[in-house]
């Protein structure tokens, strides 16, 4: 593991500290947990967010649990259930807790909080590698695309944030952007808002304003017209959870940009690690549970006002409902291919399941 | 003329009063509108917005202008012409000031302001007039469509809002929904916010609570999965602009929807009045310019805070920028059918000419 990861660090007295990304880009502040109710909040109430990271603060949350049952598994057990159930949409939280539960029934029980520990570190070391290889794949598929199509320039739409904000070290989606501006590729971003928490207006657009690659903001409502009149070339966008057959349930919206990218033949990428893919789910519009969330989250919205100050303001008239569903689910038939780390494979059932054969 | 038009209403010495729709629904504040500048630039700050209602206030600021030119044809000219480039998208717009035009270039000078003063109530006279009458073939399709599938609550899904704060007087896409409720139809609306500047969730759920009919606001980004899941059993929106052909301009994000509503059989409609057709427009995708409005409406938002004072918010990371195309054209192949006062045609360049045959 290296000494920092950049949306968490596992500190020197085995606290964790995650970055606060509910006030990103408006303040950047590091919360310090230390303790397995803290990490299920800050999971819950989205301190922490991104598939790849909500699995990583868990795995540590497994990790501080077993530190304050002192390596109690009954103990152990009560307090990974909650961590297990603090968000239900995403599959890596749920996979990051089985393979720690796993690693703690596996282990003696004066040794387990430090088998935790470095079984956590290798969780986050594998998302990493997984991000960089993602990161490969994908720039290749710009890279082919561009010189398919003779372009100088690439404009690739992203929806939500899965950089490195979301996954360890470069992220799912924006890890090809990433690796293409490392290989001099001139690539302009279409950040999609993402209402109603704005991750891409707030957390894409400062990721990329760091990295200093070009960037616009769109409202979520644009998307459609960029794509009919030839301004995106190409869409990749993360998941939560990816079926057996190819569906793949992403942020609210996602849906959307893969009917206009079908309409008007641009390519649609999921890029994704493997622990996203969930093998017991064959239909993914079907199966797949879809997280209501607090209507608040639509009514009322975080800004800076004139004098600077941090703001919480309401949107709508007063005693008018709002209802918050935080994803959809793309069919397969909608997506060009899957981006993972082992290379990139049509969202059908035969090719993902030869691609992941030890998995099934 | 009934003396009120309820977003705007004629005073006794002839200046023209505008419900201030930018500050809705958190303020309800009328505006005095005395010369044709003061109507242009209500109409592109979007004091007033609504294909309709800009129409109206358009006709209206023709009248002023001869008002304030005394009837001197040279000078009302160059008024008139400064309020039809005032917002380039909405075609009754250019239609509202041609029509007074006409009537100004056939009257005498010394009648000339007050038969301009009576085109315009004639033009409002004739939009609330078509806005019954799509409230009524909306409310039969509603109908038809309940006993067809033997519903006994039906859920439209609306984006925007084109109703009467759009429209004398019960709007386009919310005049079917209030002629249902008349009916004593279980009716229950489901709001797109309509980002960048909130129409659906800042008017029309503002209009729709003052009428109580029961609605519920999403995110724009929502709308695919509800109807992915049934949730939605008709969509119904306005337009700015339709071409001969049948494909229509509305605001941002409404193509989305339809394709959305295509893929999962929903039908998909538009409402308007007949001087929302262009009929010099063959290829509404390829002609009908599309208004690029500022940035500041993706980047800062408005609204109360929690002492209830009215507030605007930057919600993006200073130094990203922002583009802001303020409609899309939704292809006719998408749209179910378009209906219009006198009765409901399908987006086809035949249908479409067979009902306005005197207007081509």
């Amino acid at each position: 593991m290296k000494g920092v990861y950049r949306a968490l660090k596992l500190e020197s007295d085995g606290a964790l500290l995650v970055l606060d990304q509910r006030i990103l880009p408006f303040e950047e502040e590091w919360v310090r947990i230390e303790d397995a109710q803290a990490c299920s909040e800050a999971i819950s109430d989205m301190t922490v967010r991104g598939a790849g990271v909500i699995g990583n603060v868990a795995a540590f949350g497994v990790y501080l649990a077993s530190r304050e049952c002192n390596g109690e598994l009954g103990c152990i057990k009560r307090l990974a259930k909650k961590i297990r159930e603090s968000r239900p949409t995403a599959v890596n939280l749920m996979w990051a807790v089985d393979r720690m539960m796993d690693v703690a029934a596996a282990s003696k029980k004066e040794e387990r909080t430090e088998r935790l520990k470095e079984e956590a570190i290798a969780i986050c070391d594998e998302d990493g590698l997984a991000s960089r290889n993602i990161g490969g794949f994908g720039a290749d598929i710009i890279e082919g695309l561009m010189k398919n199509r003779g372009l100088t320039r690439i404009n690739v739409l992203t929806h939500c944030n899965a950089g490195w904000l979301a996954i360890v070290d470069d992220g799912s989606a924006l890890a090809p952007v990433y690796e293409a501006a490392r290989r001099g590729i001139d690539i302009h971003v279409w950040v999609d808002e993402t209402r109603p928490r704005n991750q891409g207006a707030n957390l894409t657009a400062w990721e990329l304003q760091k990295s200093l690659i070009p960037h616009t903001i769109i409202a979520d409502n644009t998307g459609g017209h960029l794509m009919q009149h030839g301004m995106v070339d190409l869409c990749i966008t993360g998941a939560d959870r990816v079926s057996r057959n190819g569906d793949a349930a992403n942020k609210i919206g996602t849906y959307l940009k893969a009917l206009a990218a079908n309409d008007n033949r641009v390519p649609f990428y999921i890029a994704l690690p493997s622990s996203t893919f969930d093998f017991s789910v064959n239909d993914g519009i079907k199966e797949i549970p879809i997280e209501v969330r607090s209507e608040e989250e639509v009514t009322h919205i975080r800004g800076v006002d004139e004098e600077g100050l941090y703001k919480r303001v309401r949107i709508v008239p007063e005693g008018s409902a709002a209802l918050n569903y935080g994803f959809d689910v793309t069919p397969a038939r909608l997506i060009t291919g899957l981006i993972t780390e082992r290379g990139v494979c049509t969202p059908q059932r035969e090719s993902i399941e030869s691609m992941f054969k030890e998995k099934l």
